[in-house]
This record gives structure tokens, C-alpha cells and sequence, in this order.
């Protein structure tokens, strides 16, 4: 009987039995998607009712709110069945987002081969390769022959994480060549791996950023990379589709940091509503005591406001065109360098080029102004007489304005990354905040300049 | 002789001769990041001494716009081997960047064969998984033996995509299963491809959309992926390697987008001056038109900006306020929608708790906001004696404003979607912006009734 078809069906105990054979028969991707969208307590009968084997896949696929469910309501036999069947690297990836007690507690459930080789994991810095790295592959010598190898990943390829590329190592299990399934089926059974090595192959460091991992696959489109220590040993591999993950993880973070949030960690329709105004406020509170900075500095300037009413009307034309100049260069530098298409080295280049964006953009908004008042004059007289002054004034301001906000909006990532804090951090809004400030300042300066004995 | 030892060499046709070898060592990936950094001429003296099989490879690595250069400066019988030996997928790729013209002209050095099956991936909407799809792949009989497929990957593997995935169609040409290399590896040699197909599998649709397939790759973790028509006839596959690449293009775009920009589609660092001008002053201008609104609006308010300057004082912290949330709200729904966490349907619930969100953020930013003037007051005298009045002003105008940014910034993306417009286009200056204008006027009107008859 089909779940699919029958989308208002409730699991109970008493129709349970019924659906068995129906749940028994889903991907773990789309059982997943299905338990997700339950009740916690159908999903438990649904746990309990697939094989050890399709509880383990199907896990592997739940968010990391599901999965701390599932697992708390399962009595504590099962609950260690399904976390020895888990492949080490999601159960990692499981582990390490619970608090440390925890961790502790369920890693007594593990058998100690499987305990001894999760702590290893554990062991590797948080958001490093190792984090991310199955230990599970397949490893050949270089004088085995074709055959040998097939025969061999027959009575050990069940449990690999990919068979798609077999790893060469010496006798002191140092990675010396890496082979694509293709080049050995490609060859004939009695030749030797020696005959298709090539010693060619990139290799992950295990200590290395998984950042730094997603360019790495990018880079050189494989399906799986091996991951050595310092001294070359093989220790586990990298898959694609773990990094296909991550790179949309580190998206995600990027996103809501350029938007202004800090990362939220959970999708947004699950975060829980405290979590998600923790997230939201301690950025807009500290936007906003950066902000209050322009009422300060607006305060020096009230008397100039009080001559001239007319000022304060294009305030926020100013200093937001400066805001939203900032914000295009923050987003694209941000962008290129989580890219890697720009790093610290290419600051005076970046500079040079923002410069003169900055220049040209500020001319355009400021000709754009400057036609604003002088159009505006012939219909209304609410410029006055000295409507050509206040003119070049908001000219001259939008350029400066414009040209800082450029500058800073594409200096401050690549600043940020100096002092090793990641270049997201200098959010749109908050490369906006800085912009009103200044903005604010250069404004009224360049008024004085040039109204001053006339209105001022 | 090295080619990486000795950073500062420059190719010649003196000294290529020499370098040949080492050249012809490199791994496409590596050979296209030093062709990339090489002057055109030292870029057509590399491809001039590598195997044709190694440029064509090399090729697919490199940017579209080291591509076209490369292919305009080699002579056209050596531009027609490398166009022949290009991957399918990676040549419609670079085909469809070009104009049609030159493409035309390019799809003349084809030879039948391979000028048919372009033809037919062009064919494919722009942005569909045909666009992405290639046609070589290994497809199999269900009453074949296993011996019978391996010899059959033998003697036709060569060209296929991936050997990773096996196909197994019917007599029709139909997708009746997929299998994954390491299935049939495990299986003895006489069992039949019956014996081990489950007739579970996921398809793409041809004229699927690009960014679907992503998802459908990041739910699934497979590393390829059958494309079939709509009568399940199989077509081609997509490998996750180009999934990757797409996800990260879709990525850039969005958040670029997000950022006030239009989206480069080139590296920051090569995209030309002027492309990059326009693509910015394109949306700068939109948004400056807008925000001169702000004039309009506070022109209005002129009289009560001239009787109580202190009004304008406070006017960018009230309306970046609300910019700020608009911003965090439109980013983190742009980039659920993207994921798929949230969709139109979601719409009331995201409305309802993005008002919740707005109620609750205006109230702490109105706390502080009237703590300040209230602290400022007992300092100085700047706010008078009606400092309560204003304080109050204050305090209503961030609820008032932070509710209704929160609002409109998590609004607009689903608004546009609905429109089937990208939901990105509703990018954080754009929010702002909006919130500016409309900002001021709720500013300016709580100020009227809550100061009229005092201040104003």
C-alpha cells in the first residue's frame, strides 16, 4: 500500500503493519523527505518498522533537529544499531553539532572499533577535511594485477564509501598513485596496476579549511579525492557529493552575512522563533548604535539645517547612494574572493579599479542630481535664488559620497581578511551604516564650502 | 624541464621545443591555470605543442573568455580538431556564449556526426538540463550477464561521460533502471543485470530547468543522473561535476543580485571596465530615481523639518532602521526560497512570522532608541523640554518602521516569484530603498500626532 498515494494517511500502531512493506521499499532520500514531514511519533513507528540498514540511509538524510528526535525516541538497542550502521562521516558530521555530554553518552553505544575510529574524526578540527573524510576506501598495491584488484574490491568493496576511484599505496600506506574505475575496467585482467599508474594525483590535507576543499573540486571536476596527513599517508577520502553540501552551507552563511544576519544554521521555516530574533537583533542592535553616530553628527551640523531647511530634504538621497555604491562593491569583492579570484595581494589592483568606478558612478548619480534641481527650479521656486549652488552641492556631494562608499564597500572585505575575519562579515548593511555616517559628514562639508555667505 | 620551477620563463617559439615535454605532463586543470596566466601568444605557443587530446581537455578547464581567444588564434584545421575533440557538453557550453554567427561558423568544422549531436544539445533551452546533458553514456540490456557489460565498458568505455553509472534501457530505448558501477563489480561474472536491478530510479527531465537539477542532486547524492524525454526515452546524463559548477554560477548571480548589482557573469578581475559600469550603474541609477522620492516626500514635511530641527536629526537612524531589517529579511527568504525551504504556498506563515519578527525587532531598537534621547536629555538640552514627546516619536517611528522593512523585505521576493520574476532582483538595496521613502512618511506622520500643538 502506498504512503505517496494516500497523502492524508496517519501512521498508528495499529495500521503500521499494514504500510510495512510500502516503507521498506523507499529511497532513503524520499523516506527521509517523508518522515521529515510527520509527527514525531509516526516517525518513530516508521523507524521502527524499516531494516537496520534503510533506518541508517534514511538518517543519514534528515536535518540534524530530526535526526536528535528520531534518535532520543528510540529505545536504547536500537538507537545503537542505527548509530554503528552510519557511515563514519555522517555520524561525524551527527556528532559534532551535539553538545559534548552528549556525544560522550552516545558514543558508549558504539562497538570500539567503530568508537575508536569516530573520535579519530571527532579529533580533526571543526570545518576541517577531516571532518568531512570516510575512512572506508580501497586501497591497491602497485604490483597487483587487474584481476587481483577486481577479486579484491569484490570481497571489500561493500563497505567503501565510493569504488568509483581506487587508491595506490606503498608499504608504508603512503598514497602513490590515484585510479578511476574507468582506467581499470579500461585495461586488460592480467596487466598490473603498475602498467596503468600514472603517478599523477591531487590529495586533501586532513588539517585543511573545507573551504578550501569545495575550489579544490571545483577545480579539477573529480567525484572523490584522498585525503593524507602531513607525511603523505593515506588516511581516508573526500566524496563530491559531501562537498556539494558544504559549498552550499558556506553559500548559505555568505548570504545571510552579506544580508546582515549572522548565519542561521537551520533552515528558516525550523528555527525556532527566539533563536531566530537572537540571530536578527544582535546585528540590527549593533547597526543600530553604529547609526546613531549620524544623529551626533547631524547634531553639529543643526544649525546649518535650521538655515537651510532645504539640506536636510537630500539627506537620505545622499548618503544612501553612497550605501548602495557600497554594497555592489562589498557584495562583488566578497563574492570574488570566496571565488578566489581575488586575494589579499590583489588590494592595489582592487583599489585602482574601485577608484575609478567610484569616480565614474558618482558622476553619473551626480549629473543625475544636479539635472534634478535645475529642473525642478523651473516649475517651483522652493530652491531660491541660490538653486545653482545647491545644485553643485548635492554635484559634489553625490561624487564624494559615492567614490568613499565604493571605496570602503570594497577595502573593508579585503581589511577583514587580513585580521582573519572571514570578508562576509562586511555586510551590506553594515558597509551602509558606515557609508551613512561619513556620508553625513561629507555632506554637510561640502555645503559650507560652497554655501557658505550665501545661505549658510 | 619544469614549467612551475621557473615562475619568470617566457614562452617563445625559440624555447617551446625545450618546455614540450613538460607541458605535455601537466594535468589539464593545472596546464589551463598556466595558460590562463600566459600572454595570448605564450597561450597559442602551449597549444601548439600539446596532443590534441590534452588541448581539448585543457580547453574545457579554461574561462569563456580565454576560450574564444584561444580558439580565434589557431590556425582553422588545428581549431577544427580541437572543436571535434571537445566534449559534447563542454563544447555546447562554449558554443552557446557566442553569437550566432560565429558559432554557425564554428559548427561548419564539425564533422557530421558530432555537428548532428550539437546541434541537437543547442537545440535545449537556454538554462535546461539539455544544455548540461551529455550523450555518451553506457546503456545495457536487462538479460545481459555481467561478464557480457564489463566486456561491453571494454570495448566502449572509452568515450562515455562516466562509467560510474550504468543504464539499463529496453528495446524502445527506454530508462528501465539504473545501476552504479560498484553493483555490478560486487555481482559473479554470470549473473544477469536482472538478477541485480531494482527498477528504482531518478530521472531528470530534458527540459528541466538547471537549478532544479541541483536540487535534485543535493537531495539524492548520486553522481550522475539519467536525462530522459517525456516518454522516458533516454537521452544523455549530467554529472555532478557540472552541477557544481552550475550551483556556484546560480550562487554568484543570486548573490550579487542580493547586492545590488546585476549579475557579472565574468571573474570580477576580467570583466571589462565598462561592462562592469554599466552592469552597476544600471541598478545605482533605478535605485537613486527611487530614493529621490526621499526628497519629494520630506518636501512635504519642510514646515515641520524648519519648526523642529531636531526631527531631521533622527531621520537616517529611523529610515536605515528599517532598511537594515528590510535587508535581513528579504536575504534570508531569497535564500530559503532558493533552497527550496520555502515556497509560495509558505506565504502566510512566513508573513505571520515576519511580522512577529518585526513587532518584536522594532520594540528593542525603540527601547534603545528612547533610552538614548532620554539619557541624552539629562546631559543636555538639546530636545527641550518636550524630550518626552520626542522620545515617544522616536519610539513608535522605529516600531513602526522596523515592522514595516521586516515586512516589505520579506514580502517582495515571494511577490516576484509569484510575478515569476527572480526573487533575488528584491535585493537589499532595493528594500532599502523602498523603506526609505516609505519610511520617511511614517517617520514624519507620528510626529505630527504626537508632536502637533507642542513642536509642531
Amino acid at each position: 500500500m502506498s504512503i505517496n498515494g494516500t497523502p492524508g494517511v496517519i501512521l498508528t500502531p495499529q495500521n503500521i503493519e499494514l504500510y510495512k512493506p510500502a516503507l521498506n521499499a523507499y529511497s532513503p532520500a524520499d523516506l527521509a523527505d517523508l518522515a521529515a514531514n510527520k509527527t514525531s511519533s509516526e516517525r518513530t513507528l516508521i523507524f521502527n518498522s524499516i531494516s537496520p540498514q534503510l533506518a541508517a540511509s534514511t538518517f543519514e538524510y534528515l536535518p540534524f533537529y530530526v535526526q536528535k528526535e528520531v534518535l532520543n525516541a528510540l529505545p536504547s538497542s536500537q538507537a545503537a544499531v542505527l548509530l554503528n550502521n552510519l557511515s563514519p562521516d555522517d555520524r561525524t558530521a551527527f556528532l559534532e553539532e551535539l553538545p559534548t555530554d552528549v556525544s560522550n553518552q552516545l558514543l558508549k553505544y558504539l562497538t570500539p572499533e567503530e568508537r575508536s575510529l569516530t573520535l579519530k574524526l571527532l579529533g580533526y578540527p571543526e570545518g576541517s577535511v577531516g571532518r568531512l573524510m570516510s575512512p572506508d576506501y580501497i586501497a591497491v598495491k602497485m604490483d597487483w594485477t587487474i584481476k587481483e584488484v577486481l577479486d579484491y574490491i569484490r570481497a571489500h568493496g561493500r563497505d567503501s564509501e565510493t569504488i568509483n576511484v581506487i587508491y595506490v599505496v606503498d608499504d608504508q600506506g603512503k598514497l602513490i598513485d590515484d585510479l578511476r574505475i574507468r582506467e581499470l575496467l579500461l585495461a586488460p585482467f592480467d596487466a598490473t596496476i603498475a602498467d596503468i599508474a600514472d603517478s599523477k594525483f591531487i590529495t586533501l590535507s586532513v588539517t585543511e579549511d573545507e573551504e578550501k576543499a569545495v575550489n579544490v573540486f571545483r577545480k579539477y571536476n573529480r567525484v572523490a579525492l584522498p585525503v593524507v596527513d602531513n607525511r603523505g599517508i593515506l588516511l581516508g577520502l573526500v566524496t563530491i557529493d559531501d562537498i556539494l553540501h558544504v559549498a552550499e552551507k558556506e553559500n548559505t552563511e555568505d548570504m545571510q552575512k552579506i544580508g546582515g544576519v549572522e548565519a542561521l544554521d537551520e533552515p528558516y521555516m525550523q528555527i525556532p522563533f527566539l533563536t531566530l530574533m537572537r540571530k536578527r537583533a544582535s546585528w540590527l542592535v549593533i547597526l543600530f548604535l553604529g547609526e546613531m553616530l549620524t544623529a551626533s553628527a547631524m547634531g553639529f551640523f543643526s544649525d546649518e539645517i535650521s538655515k537651510a531647511v532645504v539640506l536636510a530634504l537630500f539627506l537620505p538621497l545622499i548618503i544612501s547612494s553612497g550605501g548602495n555604491a557600497g554594497s555592489q562593491a562589498s557584495t562583488l569583492i566578497i563574492r570574488a574572493m570566496a571565488l578566489g579570484e581575488v586575494t589579499l595581494k590583489d588590494y592595489w589592483r582592487v583599489m585602482r579599479r574601485e577608484i575609478l568606478s567610484g569616480l565614474f558612478l558618482g558622476l553619473v548619480l551626480g549629473c543625475i542630481g544636479f539635472l534634478r534641481v535645475s529642473a525642478w527650479t523651473l516649475f517651483t521656486d522652493i530652491y531660491g535664488v541660490h538653486w545653482l549652488l545647491i545644485a553643485l552641492t548635492i554635484f559634489f556631494s553625490l561624487i564624494g559620497v559615492v567614490l568613499w562608499g565604493t571605496l570602503m564597500g570594497s577595502m573593508l572585505p579585503l581589511v577583514l581578511k587580513f585580521f582573519r575575519i572571514d570578508p562576509a562579515t562586511s555586510s551590506t548593511p553594515t558597509v551602509a551604516t558606515l557609508v551613512d555616517v561619513t556620508g553625513v559628514i561629507i555632506y554637510f562639508s561640502i555645503a559650507l564650502f560652497i554655501l557658505q555667505g550665501t545661505l549658510l
